[in-house]
């Protein structure tokens, strides 16, 4: 390690105990299960390359001296992504902070650069991105594409693996002499989602969206059958501009405290084109909704996605969650089901997304956590009822169930990473699992998830 | 009808034949059986007003005279919309052509301003319209209204009567003292698709999209089944930007000679953003799709929607059509049956189209005219399949089968025209037909039409 880090003369870098558990962590902790077998598990030494030619000596060391490495944005990712588990180093991307150009409709961009910066550049030239995470304030966009998958603008633009909505990547190799590669066009997949072992990416180009004025809007309803209900005639209203259409389950509401919403109502969380606000108004009147807060974009998307969990979990540890996808087929009785079965012991939350080219509602429901069995029982319990669950509880790419890894993927891993050294232990298959893993995490990896990979 | 004029002052107008002639038709004579029965018919006066407040004063002479009146635009309708079964007086509103304000995503226009002036003053400023008609250059903002449905930009948007794509109407009663009217709201569809019966609009309060780049493309395809998948496959990829996906069976493309579109293929016509050119070329790879064309948006959605309608007719005077809309669920496979069942008579014509909150595609085919028995073993024929027809071969409002005319439709009519002076004999059961229209009007109204009214 000395001699590695010699080599890296003045790239900034920390060993300090408190830099290494901070930068070491993610919010993997959403997980009770994760939580436990990721705890103390800790990096060498962070590194913090300012440039992209300090990231391609970062790689080259790597390579040479056989250290582990796991590249980091702002660690904002639920599974575990940004968790060493080999040691090793983790690299600190924020120095790559750079909106590099706009053209247009399109963008590139570093890696290390966060959404909210980027989003804010984008503004003023009358653009936004389509689609970020909750997270958009902290999380950076390299962070979005290795371990994100959607988010705010999903119910528009469909998910980010969707063709169209990554344009461009720019990765280093991890090997003694580092390729600098250009992946276009279906190739941006190989990287997109893969946590971060299929090469160091430096730099991301998307296409972006126009502008809108957006209006922050909170609508309440009596009973959560009627929120979903409305929430899918919005999410298929064709004519009514939207960004945002998250629904939400008493009590989940009430962790939204700035929001004001009055006890026992189920809410829906909106982001709403200004210029069709009355049509929005007569739809909610369809459906006897109250709309209790409604102004100019506000940042209500952070109550939203991941950050409604957050939310949840700084009010009560005891929660946790689970992530499923309805299916596309009366979509809405699936939802009924659900609820009914299962509404007392799980609180529904549903963000609506475009989905292989259908509009359906992902759930994202929280529930008091009582152990494995409990998880077993309730993934069990959706599946029954045709509903599709990624795994959230599982740090393996695999197991995760949002994403194929197939032969072409695996391929590619060692082409760009031939000693096998990012993100160690990620990739199911690929290498042994660290030391101390518990069997927590390979249990973890076996509950029934179908996934909804492609 | 001279006291009636005396009336109208300086108020432009002719009752010169030819004006007479050309200003009492449109696009009709798509249909053999409509153009049989409107042949002939025509209005006695042309009246060209130039500010709502002569459009005000006709409203009052024709009510204190009982003047029959038909609105009138460009005459781009299909359905004979525009054609005056009574006699009395059409009024042209193209004098109306201002565009009045435009703030963000909003713009309120004349009723007679012409829609490709209208984009074009909106580019200016960022901006374009939601949907157009493929008659664009020449149709008005009242007459889309009053007599569209649909158009480029549909397989974002959906259609017009989805609300949000229409924000307000300002209409003029026909009484002795006429009252201006805004409607907002649901109530923009007691006036929208009533073939101006319902009011002299006289300004429209649209929402807009901002201005994309847009590229003409056209997709050949082996085979006509490819090219309808492929067309599916496109207008369900959510991260590829698009404004038109327009599928055709061959001969169709040799009635687009301009387009070059090689001997015995089928063509897909397109407009793709900018942004995604990218991720749409790996589509077509997919779909062994090659792409003949590829340029700045010049104009290709002039051969789609009704015009392709229009080319075919010009070429080949024999042939007519019918409008269909094929169903939710496997609506691939039933275009496939359909083709498969009367391809060899039938030739397919799609336009993907966000309907009632799904994708889906609207058929307008065409065939060689063969008589009414023909006409209703086809609707039959796809009636069958689970494809809805539209009767595209009537001029009775009700039997179009695009809209419901209810009792409210009805009370507003009787309230906004208590002596049915608007476009007499094209609400059924409301006035006798007119002298003279033929059996076969009544008999094309009942042909076994079910329409996608809602």
């Amino acid at each position: 390690m000395d001699a590695f880090l010699r080599e890296l003369g003045d790239i900034p870098h920390t060993r300090e105990a408190s830099a290494l558990r901070v930068k070491s962590a993610d919010f993997s902790w959403f997980s009770p299960i994760m939580s436990a077998v990721l705890d103390g598990r800790t990096a060498e030494v962070v590194l913090s390359p300012r440039t992209e030619e300090e990231a391609v000596r970062i790689a080259s060391a790597c390579a040479r001296h056989r250290i582990p490495l796991v590249a980091r944005g702002a660690g904002t990712g639920n599974f575990g992504q940004a968790v060493p588990l080999a040691g090793g180093a983790v690299v600190e991307m924020l120095g790559l902070d750079r909106l590099i150009w706009q053209r247009g409709n399109v963008a590139r961009a570093q890696a290390g650069i966060r959404l909210g910066v980027l989003d804010t550049q984008l503004r003023r030239q009358g653009r936004e991105m389509r689609m970020h995470p909750s997270t958009k304030k902290l999380a950076t966009l390299g962070g979005f594409v290795g371990g994100g998958h959607a988010g705010v603008g999903t119910v528009n633009w469909g998910i980010l693996r969707d063709r169209g909505n990554l344009l461009g990547l720019k990765i280093i190799t991890i090997e003694e002499t580092p390729r600098v590669l250009e992946l276009r066009g279906d190739d941006v997949n190989l990287v997109h989602h893969a946590y971060g072992v299929n090469g160091l990416v430096t730099e991301v180009e998307l296409p972006l969206a126009p502008a809108y004025e957006w209006l922050d809007m909170v609508v309440v309803f009596d009973d959560f059958e009627r929120a979903a209900e409305f929430g899918m005639a919005l999410a298929t209203a064709d004519g009514i501009l939207k960004k945002l259409v998250s629904v939400h389950a008493w009590p989940i509401p009430s962790y939204f405290q700035p929001l004001c919403i009055p006890e026992g109502k189920a809410a829906a969380l909106l982001m709403i084109g200004a210029e069709t606000r009355e049509g929005f108004e007569a739809l909610v009147r369809d459906y006897a909704g109250t709309i209790t807060q409604c102004v100019p974009e506000a940042g209500i998307y952070e109550y939203t996605w991941g950050h409604t969990t957050m939310h949840a979990l700084r009010a009560d540890r005891g929660l946790t969650y689970l992530v499923c996808i309805f299916p596309r087929d009366d979509t809405v009785g699936a939802i009924r089901r659900v609820h009914r079965k299962l509404g007392a012991e799980v609180f529904m939350h549903l963000e609506f997304k475009r989905f292989a080219g259908y509009m359906t509602a992902e759930g994202v429901p929280l529930f008091r956590y009582q152990g494995f069995e409990q998880m077993t029982r309730l993934y069990k319990s959706f599946e029954a009822e045709g509903v599709r669950i990624a795994n959230v509880h599982t740090f393996l790419l695999q197991n995760g169930g949002m994403k194929d890894i197939d032969a072409a993927q695996i391929g590619f891993k060692r082409r760009v990473d031939p000693y096998l050294l990012m993100n160690p232990g990620k990739v199911a298959g690929l290498d042994d699992l660290p030391g101390g893993i518990s069997g927590a995490a390979l249990e973890a990896a076996q509950l029934p998830a179908s996934g909804w990979a492609y």
